[in-house]
């Protein structure tokens, strides 16, 4: 071959009783040419075009602890591994892609744990995918917000609510000038609340305060469902009655439904990724966030829930700075970044943290739940209070200080500092 | 309410520095109403519709490793906790139930370890979805064997072999005589092997070994992709040529595709795996196969991998038997019940465990790869040794006193048995 090979270039976190070198080889051959014995047509030319290989293996301390359960005594040896698989091996089909380069690596035999920490993918993927129909600009257009993050509330009760009792929340909310709304992403279309009356319920409101104010809040409704002829109706219904975005439980649908989707929505696209803390949770098995985002917004994520500072979740801020990092950084261009959301027990307090921690940008979009509809001077306080807490953060003044000429942030600390100090 | 109210019943293994009762009560509370501060629209009646209940809490002794990496310095302590959920609350949508009842648990904080182990639906779901559409009965009838395990093999090496390289190794196990021949569930439709070329040069064969014999060899195609429209068009291309099976790679293309799949296919869907495996590894974090497996049945397998007896992955074998005797359960009847694949270094040397261990049936697809093409005395031979071993285990025979009169079986046993004995 004259022709430079193009390759797709993993990185896994391999830990083992064993050689981290020899699993990472086994890695190499399982997932190419191998199986357990040889077989006839393996030849070496075969090899030359589709076997993958180890290109880096760099070691690490041992861990006292295995990550998987092992009756081994430890201590566990540690390395990452580079694994080079040549393109035409896989082709930029992205479930081929998690197939042979993740899917099938979990399974192999000695490893104590084992965790995909990278992936760079060659320029080709960026052509045959289709990015984010919105993204930033998008989102940025379409609310008319500019200059500060877009501000946004999630209807709570997360469950049971009639579309008449959804209703009286979102006029409370969006009388309160809030950017965002969404559906909780448990809410999609249950027997008490199905999608279309909530929806005709709901997006009278919305346009009868764009009319009045010249502002459309953007409600991202939940139109995921199994069968993506029916969650194609959802989206039609939303699209029909005036709406613009919708949350996606991308990690229930799957790849195939969100491709299916992509490619007929007029909507953005809000991802919830309900179901991925069990594949990153663990620090030595799984995968990082920054692999597995990268499927998704290939596949057309506008906007990517990615949990934010001081949740009420797991995950701890470090880890929330390097996903903010991860969507933040194009994979091809600028345009394949989705907005990021931050989200979770959030309230004005952790605006500093969030703004000095992600090199101080305001291209995000900041949602609180409970921090705007339990602040004690009603949903519009609530929503000034997050206004004013941005507002001090970039202009770096503490939030003690601004709260002094600024009432309903001063509220919003003595209700929700306790713990979550600002 | 005078109607008995429905319920969706989960189990959970709970692991935990803290009191497994509390957080039994915080998924409740999570995953149906709850949100980090009380908000206003939450009232006892909305509460009693839609709201989860802990029905069952069975303390287990503590762990003294946490799964998760935990500061804290233990003993863990650990509860199975059976929360029913309203069915009110969720409905039949399989995407609304893995959001709800799995996706947003592993997301709470305070766990050191989180399984979901069981799983407990209404017989709505069986209504909703559709199920195989062919299963044990549907695979027997289409091979045309009974009485007996169908006898398969895969073609390898799994990557890189170009259409009519695949076409000669097809060509040498079929004459051989073998059941089911399926396309490594790595192989798709890359460039070098395009799926519509492949087809044309190996369904020939199979169609003329048909005429020869009046056998027709099942060939499952490799039509997974990321797009559902083009997976069609894979499919389509399978059935215009005469075939009838598929390799189906449920966890890279999701739910939605293989629910739109499913109501389109007029072929045998044999799902691969892959992927599950970081799901189920570490026993006391993610989800037992028991619970993933209902959501795929339903859904529509027809053939379900699961490993086998002293596999060459890292799956020990009483989780393989917990597998088998998952998916021949009925969900809710006989029909919805997918045919067993046993594979993974499989050779005949497994029959007699696999038969005796999994209630002496003979409804399963055995699957061997380098088990029938890497014999000694060729393809032919090691499909021979295989039905050998099978007649030995179901006559109760052992296989070393099978062997004397049988050949085959005696070179199988010689070359195969050391350290994966009979």
């Amino acid at each position: 071959m004259t022709k430079a090979q193009t390759f797709i270039t993993l990185t896994y976190l391999i830990e083992t009783a064993g050689s981290p070198e020899k699993l990472a080889a086994k890695i190499a051959s399982d997932q190419s040419t191998g199986t357990f014995v040889p077989v006839p047509g393996e030849t070496e030319e075969l090899k030359n075009r589709v076997a993958a290989r180890v290109v880096g293996l760099r070691p690490l301390p041992p861990a006292a602890h295995s990550s998987f359960p092992s009756e081994e005594a430890g201590p566990f040896n540690r390395a990452e591994a580079d694994i080079a698989f040549p393109f035409d091996a896989i082709g930029t089909d992205l479930a081929a892609l998690m197939t042979i380069a993740i899917g099938g690596v979990y399974s192999i035999k000695g490893f104590t744990g084992i965790r995909v920490i990278d992936m760079k993918l060659p320029e080709a993927f960026g052509r045959a995918w289709p990015g984010p129909q919105f993204g930033v600009e998008g989102s940025r257009k379409l609310t008319g917000i500019r200059g500060r993050p877009i501000i946004g509330t999630i209807i709570k009760p997360a469950l049971g609510l009639r579309p008449h009792e959804t209703a009286a929340l979102v006029k409370e909310v969006i009388d309160a000038d809030v950017d965002f709304v969404k559906d909780d992403e448990k809410l999609m279309s249950p027997a008490y609340s199905p999608l279309e009356d909530r929806v005709k319920a709901v997006m009278p409101l919305v346009l009868e305060r764009e009319q009045k104010t010249g502002k459309k809040v953007m409600y991202a409704w939940g139109i995921s469902a199994t069968d993506p002829d029916d969650m194609m109706r959802n989206h039609d219904i939303v699209l029909k009655h005036g709406g613009n975005c919708a949350v996606i439980n991308i990690n229930s649908i799957g790849f195939g439904a969100m491709s299916f989707l992509r490619k007929r929505s007029g909507l953005v696209l809000h991802a919830h990724r309900n179901g991925w803390d069990i594949l990153t949770r663990h620090p030595g098995l799984g995968m990082d966030f920054k692999v597995w985002q990268q499927f998704w917004r290939l596949l057309g994520v506008d906007q990517f829930q990615i949990n934010g500072i001081r949740v009420k979740y797991w995950e701890p801020d470090e880890s929330f700075l390097a996903s903010f990092k991860a969507v933040s950084a194009p994979l091809f261009s600028e345009a394949d970044c989705p907005l990021p959301v931050v989200g979770s027990g959030q309230w004005g307090g952790q605006a500093p943290n969030t703004y000095n921690r992600t090199g101080k940008t305001v291209d995000l979009m900041y949602l609180c739940g409970g921090g705007i509809v339990s602040h004690p001077g009603g949903a519009g306080a609530g929503v000034k209070a997050v206004r004013q807490a941005w507002e001090a953060a970039v202009a770096g003044i503490p939030l003690e200080t601004y709260a002094r000429e600024h009432q309903e942030l001063a509220q919003s600390i003595a209700t929700f500092a306790n713990g979550k100090g600002a």
